[in-house]
């Protein structure tokens, strides 16, 4: 059976793919869907685009109800949970419900299943794990290399096929490499692959963006769909191809509009975030970096320090949150401070140049701002921040922000923290070695 | 219209509550849905269990066919996303599509955007989110104290009402709080309420938790349901009653038996997070803290920094992500990192120690570890971390940990970051004022 499921995201009368994920504990919130997440994004790469996901909770009847509600809309479904051996695993029998199907036991799974649980020391419970190896008589068994429970890829009706994991995302995960993108590459794909190339863009926002690209929102092939986050904004381009060279080419025009039209705005062309970027241009000049926070209170040093490899360039910082340390630990003169404020131009050009010194770095940047929720005042808002840059040959950067009244703690906290790395990133290009 | 939403999670016969997410981002798997999560939470503790979550793309047919098959079975209807200013954003116009109603124009609302956008220092470009102010004629408006998206509540045909938010989540969150929880309580309670208390926990897992409280999980009423995060588990003991006071008294006997049996892995009976719990513990003690950060490079320091009124306790902090650091700023002796290496417990130690001076402090945290995916030795393994902690009166508590080979550079940062901080509540907590 080869059924062409591509572009189909955008035509609701054909059929498609769809996803059903089954437990409770998601209808009660106390676990996130990652696995939908997960499959998605396989199913894309597989060029097969899914239309619709549903959950659903451990009720016989009502997961009965769904399969069926899907086969008359979809050629593929893939489920996950409610496999285990608890009474509240019902998935297998409810599907077989759905087709009028009975179960019949496979005897060599239950030796599986048995000998898996010796080799991991765990005691055998007859009456709740054998439940595992019961399926419809058709179907094909997926095995779990991870656990004891296996799934299924089963053709109930002509033309709609199921296959079923367990809700274990390392289980699903294991199954799904081993078994399912071979038999869905075999079974379901049309010769043609999706190809995604992504750009991320900072210090400026989606409206912008989307109001100057209204011509490639609308490309049907590559598509380019916008992505908002606080203080960065991504373009996915995705190209439908017979293979990643011919994918490339359709992308490649489109990329270059793009990098044409916002080259100073765009910061990378894959999943490298701010700081990644900013560590690898600084390892490959050679220079060092080192950080002075107020307002930020860690969160521009941890920024950089979640990224591997950021002690190649990253020396450390002084958190100066009291003035007293702003005094003691990084020589701000008490009459500036007096004077100008610690939440000035002055005060924060100072922060950098000493840190500068301080931590024998080639490169230093300073904050100090108002973070909120009190603090504020008349001249000084909250979400008033000044930040100063050192570089090298001492040259100085001062910026000035100031974050609206929408913004709360949090939000200016990482906002600031996107305008520092982002300054830097544009200083650095401006003076490139 | 009051409707008996509750209970309704096992008859499948009944009409109830569902949530919609919307967004072809979810399908490509670009996002992950913590949305539906944190509103399954939300609806939980209101008493309405929903019984089917569905998500679908930014696809003006499928979002009206899909409103209208739900409408067919269900009262309540909460969707997000699709509420923005760009061609993608078709959640209103598609559900007013679905029950042939037309959009109509809020001037009102036109005015606070605009007023909005000038606050944030934005620039004003009506065509694209002047489409924000239409809405079907009986639709009343949710504000949206966060953005410029206003979502709604509309009954477009009877006994079937849907609320609609962004897909931003601190947007949705914020009018979720402020305008749906009052509104959903009004309208869709019957008249019983359910209230909730949380316990956290902390140092301890929670599968070691659910062993030990297998028949409080049983209970019909309360009910207690286990949520667990990195290095946090919290348990919800929520009461049905006829109101505040008789599901308190429900709870208690629940409550004290957890207090008993955990008590001092209990850090917090409300949603304080670790770090307010000790920011409060240290104001009322009048005694100021400092850290030294290695391998947590100023995640430890932001932790802190995030919870505001930190800045009357927290005097900052020395990120000595360099051994050159180390030495020049915490004078710790360059052959005392030669002989035990940076990650040890003599270097912690000591880092703790001049921390505490250099910083003039009353508490000082250090932390030197490996948080991989790189360093790592035999005998100094990825995942080892010291701590270090010195009090008042320079008593000194040191702590060695290992976390496992499943972690990741940033568990090992945010996990080192919760052992430091319920580590200082212990010792607190054992020094009581």
């Amino acid at each position: 059976m080869k059924v062409n499921l591509n572009h189909q995201l955008n035509d609701p009368r054909s059929k498609g793919v769809e996803i059903l994920s089954i437990g409770t504990e998601l209808l009660l919130g106390n676990i996130v869907n990652t696995n939908a997440q997960w499959i998605s994004e396989e199913l894309s790469s597989l060029g097969l685009n899914h239309f619709r996901q549903s959950t659903i909770g451990d009720n016989a009847k009502r997961i009965s109800q769904i399969v069926k509600e899907i086969s008359l809309r979809s050629n593929l479904l893939i489920i996950t949970g409610g496999l285990g051996p608890t009474q509240d695993d019902l998935t297998t029998e409810s599907i077989a419900n759905s087709f009028n199907a009975s179960l019949v036991e496979r005897e060599y799974l239950w030796d599986q299943i048995k000998e898996k649980l010796s080799l991991s020391g765990s005691e055998i419970n007859n009456s709740s794990l054998k439940k595992q190896c019961f399926f419809p008589e058709d179907a094909q068994i997926i095995d779990n290399p991870r656990g004891t429970a296996p799934g299924m890829i089963w053709e109930p009706i002509e033309g709609f096929t199921i296959l079923t994991f367990p809700g274990v995302p390392s289980e699903m995960k294991e199954m799904w490499k081993e078994t399912a993108v071979n038999y869905l590459k075999n079974n379901f794909s049309d010769g043609y692959i999706f190809f995604s190339s992504t750009l991320k863009f900072s210090g400026i926002g989606e409206t912008a963006i989307s109001e100057k690209i209204e011509n490639l929102l609308k490309l049907k092939n590559p598509t380019v769909a916008p992505y908002a986050n606080l203080g960065e904004v991504k373009l996915r381009i995705t190209a439908r191809a017979k293979n990643e060279l011919e994918a490339k080419k359709i992308i490649k025009p489109v990329k270059e509009e793009l990098k044409k039209g916002f080259s100073k705005f765009i910061f990378s062309e894959n999943y490298d975030d701010l700081s990644s970027i900013l560590i690898k241009e600084l390892i490959k000049r050679k220079e060092s970096l080192a950080f002075a926070e107020s307002c930020t209170g860690g969160l521009l040093s941890s920024s950089i320090t979640a990224i591997a490899g950021s002690s190649q360039v990253f020396k450390g910082s002084i958190i100066s949150y009291s003035n007293e340390i702003k005094q003691s630990l990084l020589n701000i003169p008490e009459n500036l401070i007096k004077r100008y404020g610690a939440v000035s131009e002055e005060v924060a050009q100072n922060m950098a140049i000493n840190a500068k010194e301080k931590l024998n770095s080639d490169w230093a940047i300073a904050i100090s701002g108002i973070a909120g929720p009190s603090g504020g005042s008349k001249n000084k808002p909250i979400g008033l921040v000044h930040i100063s840059i050192v570089g090298p040959n001492n040259q100085i950067t001062n910026i000035k922000k100031i974050f609206g009244k929408t913004r709360n703690r949090i939000e200016i906290q990482r906002l600031s923290v996107n305008v520092c790395l982002n300054s830097l990133r544009l200083i650095l290009l401006s003076k490139s070695k």
